[in-house]
């Protein structure tokens, strides 16, 4: 058996997604027993390799049997649908739209036949993917969709933080009437497989209230009582490793301070305040992201970065690649411990 | 005019309070120019004093006249109420609540009167208040109760993070009724004043939104387009330098890195976590909490400690003054603002 090959999509062209692959690619060439397969268009990642000055040279194949994955190689299943006559950075557009969805869809395809052992994406822009025809609210929705899921749910890991959510875009009132005995009995089984791909010693699952004070008792709530009550107690019967309802407002401060390896957040907001205010870094007025978004309960490995495609920045050859470096490291991570790969 | 006098309510007799107030009172000796006149139980005022081991006598007073301020020396005005056979150390009980109800009326009384400038609060119990008859969710309500005040809101600060809420003790369903367009006003108002009283040079306002994306244009929740934006327009019309609705999970990365002054929380949990994530440290296995809960709005200054009795740890010597000590340094400089005091 050959090494693990892992696709990475190029994302939206005419955002940061071939910067940040190309510089994290570089950066993690030689460090990790994986090859990475991009999936994208030459063009757009050769502007990258030059606007980021990198000592990389592009080899590109028709299917996963023909990469070789040399060093110093960036090895691009080359889908060439990327035109730089019709999409320029930082702009939203049909063509750019159609492209992007064009990697997932193909990176996907290849995950479910297990040519590649897992999937890393680069951001896409949803108002480009819309107005190519493609009405996803996002990634997420596009691999549940492809791979036929209904049960999974957004994890965002940082360091040794993993938050995973109960729902995710949704209103806040709708998100109130989306905590459930079964969802959040369903998440915590989503935790507990996380943790054993992660190949985490000990899976302690920290589950957070929906209320403040988690409804001091039914005083400001009652879905505590209702439904997340119940759904911890049949985690326990399960014989999972489950404390909560927590209190929202020191339940993150536990978990970054090592009493829990997966926190479950109630709705988006819960859990992405904390985990982006951990994670992210401030650097010359901008927000440096080093956060990763792992959707969870696909049949497939699927990691991504936790950026947009940062128009603004684009094409300058300027953009961190941490979080890519970190997706494609997660990545590498849980296809090595997934069963039957 | 001599210096200015701080009142410093003990709290609960069976928690923390006494033995944070004397540490942080020792602590500040001689570096704030202000007298605090501690209002509480000279015999759990003396115990704290062992059992932390300071350098500090007693001195009762009778009345706010009386008062001397000298160094080493706690100026306690002693409503003799709390009786060691009747309280013990980490127990809820009736005497310990009418105690510390007590503490905080004759506090608020002395304020409204002018003969203190700020009343900085320990924390109390609430089983215990609500045995002893008084059915307050806390201190804020008293606070509001005694001084008629209806239009008032909850801010939180750690240095230079400032987060004021739009609802606290309610149901999460229940918040989302309480953004008002009305309330985010008055909200922002509050934060302009507390802007003034604390003397900064600008008064930089971030207003969160209340859904996932600030409800990416009505998407995911309306509650920005109907009720958050036209408060923040009406605010702009005043000639507040405001912005929003902001994204919630990235609005206290810029807070915290010093992008505004005063961010408006749209509910409890979604101030309290990034707060307690940036404010609170873990030692030992517990967690310090170094905030300061500000009340806004009331006719007096009114400042808190940011954490609870700690009956766990009440007794001992061990507990952290951090929050006291920020409590009380906010209240002077409060004090020293405040016009016609």
């Amino acid at each position: 058996m050959g090494k693990k090959i892992i696709a990475v999509t190029m994302g939206d062209p005419a955002g940061v997604g071939a910067e940040v692959i190309v510089k994290a690619v570089h950066q993690l060439t030689g460090k990790l027993t994986a090859g990475f397969l991009i999936i994208g268009d030459q063009r757009f990642l050769l502007k990258a390799v030059e606007s980021c000055k990198l000592p990389l040279r592009i080899a590109t194949v028709n299917s996963v049997e023909e990469a070789e994955f040399q060093q110093g190689v960036l090895t691009v299943l080359d889908l060439n649908n990327a035109d730089p006559k019709l999409i320029s950075y930082g702009h939203i557009s049909t063509a750019a739209g159609q492209a992007a969805y064009q990697y997932v869809e193909k990176a996907i395809q290849l995950a479910l036949t297990r040519e590649v052992a897992a999937v890393v994406t680069a951001p896409l822009n949803k108002a480009a993917l819309n107005q190519a025809g493609y009405h996803y609210s996002g990634h997420t929705e596009i691999f549940a969709s492809l791979t036929n899921t209904s049960d999974y749910a957004m994890m965002l890991v940082e360091d040794s933080l993993r938050i995973i959510h109960v729902s995710t875009h949704v209103a806040l009132r709708k998100a109130c009437d989306l905590v459930t005995k079964e969802r959040v009995f369903q998440v915590i089984r989503l935790a507990v497989e996380a943790g054993k791909l992660l190949g985490l010693p000990r899976i302690r699952i920290g589950v957070a209230g929906l209320n403040p004070h988690s409804g001091e008792g039914g005083l400001f709530g009652d879905e505590e009582i209702r439904e997340i009550i119940p759904a911890i107690e049949r985690a326990a019967k399960e014989g999972f490793d489950v404390e909560g309802p927590l209190p929202p407002d020191t339940i993150y401060v536990k978990a970054k301070n090592g009493l829990f390896d997966f926190v479950i957040a109630m709705y988006h907001d819960q859990g992405h305040i904390p985990l982006k205010l951990v994670g992210f870094s401030f650097e010359e007025g901008r927000i440096n992201i080093s956060g990763v978004n792992v959707t969870l309960g696909l049949p497939i490995i699927r990691t991504s970065v936790d950026h947009g495609t940062a128009f603004d920045q684009a094409g300058k050859g300027t953009a961190s690649p941490d979080s890519m470096v970190n997706a494609i490291e997660l990545a590498v991570l849980m296809a090595g411990a997934k069963k039957g790969s």
